[in-house]
C-alpha cells in the first residue's frame, strides 16, 4: 500500500567527510561524526524550522485544520504572517481522529452514529500508531507535551488465523513465528550439511551459518527443529515450567512444516519488522488527536470551523477562496482573500472543487485515487482477551474480512470494559463494508471475530465504524499513488502554482501517516517563505 | 542459564476431553471449549488460591520478606493462620529491589553507595521485566492494583556491537536483523530453485516455500535480498522518504552476508522472540519493587525487619527460629517459635545457618550455587539516546564485559536527566566486575560504553553498581541447578520436611524470576495447609 520511489540522490558530499574522519582516525572516531552531524542520519526533519523576515502584514489562508494544515498555521505565524484557516469540520485534526464515548458522525449517505463508549475508551478511525522515525510529528509531540506510550504492534500471544487452516482454530503467533524460523533453519542446515551450497559458501563461513542457525532456530545438535525444552523455551510449553512440587513442565509440540506453510499463516510474520512497524512505535496517551488537538490550541484564534470551501481562485496579486458556512442554513458563499494559500484539502474533495491553478497541478489533483479503508471499534463488557486469553495489546490478523483485531495498548488490566480495535479493512473487503450501514458493519464484526473469540457473543455492548469513502471530509482514506502517477504528477503537485501549493500526506512519499502530512507541509511552507521573502 | 527439565507428565485427561469436544462438534467448538477449561491453556496458575479450614491458632513463621515470603505471609494469614515474618532488611522485596535517589546500600567487604540519583529516576539491580505468561506475578499486581508499563525488549533502532566487527562500529538492531534474515531467505531460496530440497519437500510445498520466503525475506523477484525500496522498508534507508519536494529516498545497502555471518552479531537476534523476552513484557510503573512493596503494605503489621536468622531447629511440636536484631549492638539472641515455617532465605545464605532438617534437605540446600551477576545505574545530563540516536526503551548488545546497555521503557521524550542500565553482566565477567569497587565498576561501564555512545564522556552524572555476589543478604544473584542437581536434590529440596519447607525462586523451575518466587511459595503453603489440615 505504499507508494515509496524515486532515483537515488546524491548525497556524496556527507559520505566523503565520514569517509575521511574514517580513514584518519579509526570507526570510533568516525562513529562520533556521525553521531554529531545531524539531527539523525537518516532523518529527513532537522528539528524545528526556522523561518525568518516575513514581510509585514502577508497573509496566508490555509485550506484544513489537519495535521499538514495545523503545523503550517503554526510555523507561518511563528515566522511573522498573518494566518486564517478554513475548516470543514467543527473539530481541529482531520484523519488524526478520536472518537470517544458521545461524539456524533454522521457519515455520506446520512447514517448518523452517537458513540456509546464507556468514558476514557476510544478509537482511532484513522492513524493510530507513531514510529520511531517519524521525527517530525514526534518533535511536535515533544514540544507541546503530548506523552506517548509504547504502541504493541508485535503480541507472540495474539492468533494468527485462517479459515482455511488448523480447521479454523487460530494459532498463536510465537508458535507460527518460532516454528516458521525453525523450519527454514533446518532446512537450510539440512542443504548446508549435505554440501549443496559448496558453490556459493566458503567452508569457514559454512560453520558460521550452521552456529547461527542453531542459535537462531533453536535447532538441536542435528540441526532438527524438534519438540523439546529448547523449542518450548521459544513456542512455549503445554504445561509451563512451575514451582515447588507443581506438575513438570511439558513441551510443546511444533508445528508441522508442510501445513504451515499450507496454512499462509507465515504471512504475518514480517509485519512486525517492517520500517514503519517496528519497534519502538508509539501512541499518543488518550487518543491519536492528542498531537493535533496540542498544535490546535497554538492557533486556535486562526481557525474558523464549519467552511466548506466552494473555489479556490488566484491571479497575480492574491487569492481568494469562497466558502459556506455549514451552520448557515441561506448558504451564502462567503469569500476571504489573502497573498498565499495552502491547501491541504485531500485532492478527493478537492478534485471536485472549482481551482485556479495551472493544467499540469490540475491533472495532479485528479490523477490520485484514494484508497479504501475501514475501521470498527468495539466495547465489550470486559477485557476478556486480558483475562482469559493474556493477550496484551498487539494484532490477531486473519484472512476474514476483518483482516485484524487489535488489542488496546493502555490500561492494560483494567477490571472494568474495554474497546478492541474489532476490524481494520482496507481494499475490496473495505468497500464491501463501506457498503453496508454502520450498524450493518458492527454486527458483521462482532460476527466474524466471535469465530476467533467466542466470548464476543456473551461480552459484546456497543460498537462504532467509520468507512473512508463515506467520510465527508475525505471521501477515501489515502492518496493511493501508483509509480507511474508519482513520475507523472507528483512534482507537478507540489510545485507552487503561482500563490498557492498544496500539502498533505497525498503530497508526501508517505503516504497515510500523519508523518507525510507534517514533511509536507513543513516542505511547502519552507518554499512559500523563500518565494515571498525573494520577492520581497 | 535456566534450568527447566523433568519428564512430561501425563496430561491425557484434558486432551481427552478436547479432542472429543473437537471431533464432536469442530474445531471453534473445540476451540471455545480449551478457552472455558482454565485459567489459560498452558498456566501454571489457576488464579487466588482458596485455603479454607485453617486450625484456629496455628501459627506460621515465615523467613525472609521478599516476594515468596510476603506473598505466602498474605495468603497464610487470609486464610486464618497466625503469621510473623522475619527479614534481614530494613525493608520488603528482597531482590524485588529499586534503588532510588537518597538510597543507601552497604555490600560486603564494606563499601557503601549513596545513590545520587535525581527525583523519579531508578534502577532494577534485580528483576526488571515480566513477562505476560508469569499469571502469579501478575496477578498480584492486578490484586494490589500496580499499574504496569510496557517493558520494551526488543529496540529496532537500538544496537548490536562487536569490538571484532565492523571495525568496532555499532550496527542498528534493524541492519542485522532484516539482512540476517534475508540472506537465509535467499540461500535457502537458492537451495530450493536448484533442485537441492527436491528429495525432502514436495514440489507443491517448495511453491509455497519460495512464495514465503519471498515475502519473509524480502526477497526480490528473482529471490536475492539486494539493496531496494523493499528491503529498505525493513533496515531503513540511507535518506527517508520524504514530503513535499524534498531529496527523494535513498535506499540503503544491505550488509555483506559473509561479513554479518563472522560479526557473531546474529547471537542477539533471537532474544527477543525467547518465551520469556517476548511482547507483550511489562514493567511496573514506578520501579520493580512496587508489586513487593503493595503485597508488603497487606502485610506490613507481622514483618520484623533487621531480623538476622542465625538457628532454625524444629522437633514434633514445633519450629524454634533463633535470630538476632541488627540495631541491637549487643547481639543478643532472640527466639520465635511457631508451629510451622516456610523459609525462603536463598540457599547461598541458608547453606551457613544451622538447620534441623533431614539429611537429604540439607544436602539440597547445599547442592546449589549462586550465579554471579551484576548490574549498573548510570545517571546523564540528558536523554542521549533517544534525542541524538532515537532510541526509545529496548537493549544495545555488546560482546565488552558490560554486555547490555538498556534504554529505560517510561519517560519517554522527557527533556531532564535520565538513567540507563550501563550493565547487566553474568558469569566470569560478573566475578570480575563484583571484584572491584563499586566505583570503580561504574567508571568501567561509562568507559565501555563510550564506545557505544560517546556522549557518556559528556553527559555522565553519576553512577550505582550491584554486584550480587557481594548482596549481604543473598550472597549471588540465583541458585544455578544443573541438571544432574535437579535430579538429586530437587524434589528433597520442595518436600516439607517436618514442620519446615522451603520457597523461592530457588524452589522452582522458573529460577531468577518472581513468578518462580510466587509459584514456589503457593505450592508450599498449599502442601503445608494440606497437611496441617489432615492432620487437624
Amino acid at each position: 500500500m505504499r507508494g515509496r520511489e524515486g532515483p537515488p540522490k546524491d548525497s556524496m558530499t556527507r559520505r566523503d567527510l565520514l569517509s575521511m574522519v574514517g580513514k584518519a582516525a579509526g570507526g570510533a572516531a568516525m562513529y562520533h561524526a556521525m553521531s554529531t552531524l545531524g539531527f539523525a542520519a537518516e532523518s529527513t526533519y532537522a528539528g524545528p524550522i526556522q523561518l525568518q523576515g516575513a514581510p509585514k502584514g502577508t497573509t496566508v489562508l490555509v485550506l484544513g485544520a489537519g495535521v499538514a494544515g495545523l503545523v503550517a498555521a503554526y510555523e507561518l505565524r511563528r515566522a511573522g504572517y498573518r494566518v486564517k484557516v478554513l475548516e470543514y469540520n467543527k473539530r481541529a485534526g482531520g484523519r488524526a481522529w478520536t472518537i470517544r464515548g458521545g461524539d456524533e458522525y454522521t457519515e455520506l449517505g446520512g447514517f448518523k452514529q452517537r458513540c456509546e463508549f464507556d468514558k476514557g475508551l476510544y478509537i482511532n478511525p484513522g492513524p493510530w500508531r507513531i514510529p520511531y522515525h517519524h521525527y517530525g510529528i514526534l518533535d511536535y509531540a515533544r514540544r507541546f507535551n503530548v506523552p506517548l506510550e509504547p504502541f504493541v504492534q508485535v503480541n507472540y500471544n495474539a492468533y494468527l488465523h485462517s479459515k482455511h487452516a488448523y480447521g479454523g482454530k487460530p494459532q498463536r503467533y510465537r508458535h507460527v513465528q518460532s516454528d516458521y524460523q525453525g523450519h527454514v533453519a533446518e532446512l537450510l542446515g539440512k542443504a548446508v550439511n549435505s554440501h549443496q551450497l559448496d558453490a556459493s559458501v566458503t567452508k569457514e563461513d559454512q560453520d558460521k551459518l550452521l552456529e547461527s542457525l542453531r542459535a537462531w532456530g533453536a535447532l538441536d545438535k542435528e540441526y532438527r527443529y524438534a519438540a523439546s525444552s529448547a523449542t518450548s523455551d521459544r513456542r512455549g510449553y503445554d504445561v509451563d515450567p512451575g514451582g515447588g512440587l507443581m506438575p513438570a513442565a511439558v513441551p510443546s509440540q511444533p508445528l508441522k512444516g508442510d501445513e504451515l506453510l499450507r496454512s499462509g499463516l507465515w504471512k504475518y510474520l514480517a509485519d512486525g519488522s517492517e520500517y514503519e512497524y517496528q519497534s519502538a512505535i508509539f501512541q499518543p496517551v488518550g487518543g491519536m488527536d492528542q498531537i493535533a488537538q496540542a498544535i490546535y490550541r497554538q492557533v486556535k484564534d486562526l481557525v474558523q470551523f464549519h467552511a466548506k470551501v466552494t473555489k479556490i481562485d488566484q491571479n497575480n496579486s492574491g487569492v481568494t477562496v469562497t466558502y459556506v458556512d455549514a451552520n448557515d442554513a441561506t448558504g451564502v458563499p462567503h469569500t476571504v482573500k489573502a497573498d498565499w494559500c495552502l491547501c491541504t484539502i485531500p485532492l478527493s474533495i478537492l478534485s471536485e472543487i472549482d481551482v485556479t491553478v495551472s493544467q499540469p497541478m490540475l491533472d495532479a489533483i485528479h490523477a490520485v485515487p484514494y484508497e479504501a479503508s475501514v475501521k470498527v471499534g468495539l466495547q465489550f463488557k470486559r477485557r476478556f482477551w486480558e483475562q482469559d486469553e493474556q493477550i496484551y495489546g498487539g494484532i490477531t490478523y486473519t484472512d476474514l474480512p476483518i483482516a485484524k483485531i487489535s488489542y488496546p495498548s493502555t490500561g492494560y488490566g483494567h477490571p472494568g470494559k474495554g474497546v478492541l480495535l474489532g476490524a481494520y479493512i482496507w481494499g475490496p473487503n473495505a468497500y464491501e463494508f463501506t457498503a453496508m450501514t454502520p450498524q450493518a458493519r458492527v454486527q458483521e464484526a462482532v460476527r466474524q471475530g466471535a469465530t476467533i473469540h467466542p466470548q464476543y457473543l456473551e461480552t459484546f455492548e456497543t460498537g462504532v465504524s467509520v468507512g473512508w469513502h463515506r467520510v465527508p471530509f475525505t471521501n477515501g482514506c489515502f492518496g493511493l499513488w501508483t509509480e507511474q502517477a508519482r513520475r507523472d504528477h507528483y512534482q507537478n503537485l507540489c510545485r507552487i502554482d503561482g500563490r498557492i501549493a498544496l500539502a498533505g500526506e497525498h503530497a508526501s512519499f508517505i503516504p497515510a501517516w500523519q508523518e507525510g502530512a507534517v514533511l509536507s507541509s513543513l516542505d511547502a511552507i519552507q518554499r512559500m517563505h523563500a518565494r515571498i521573502t525573494s520577492r520581497a
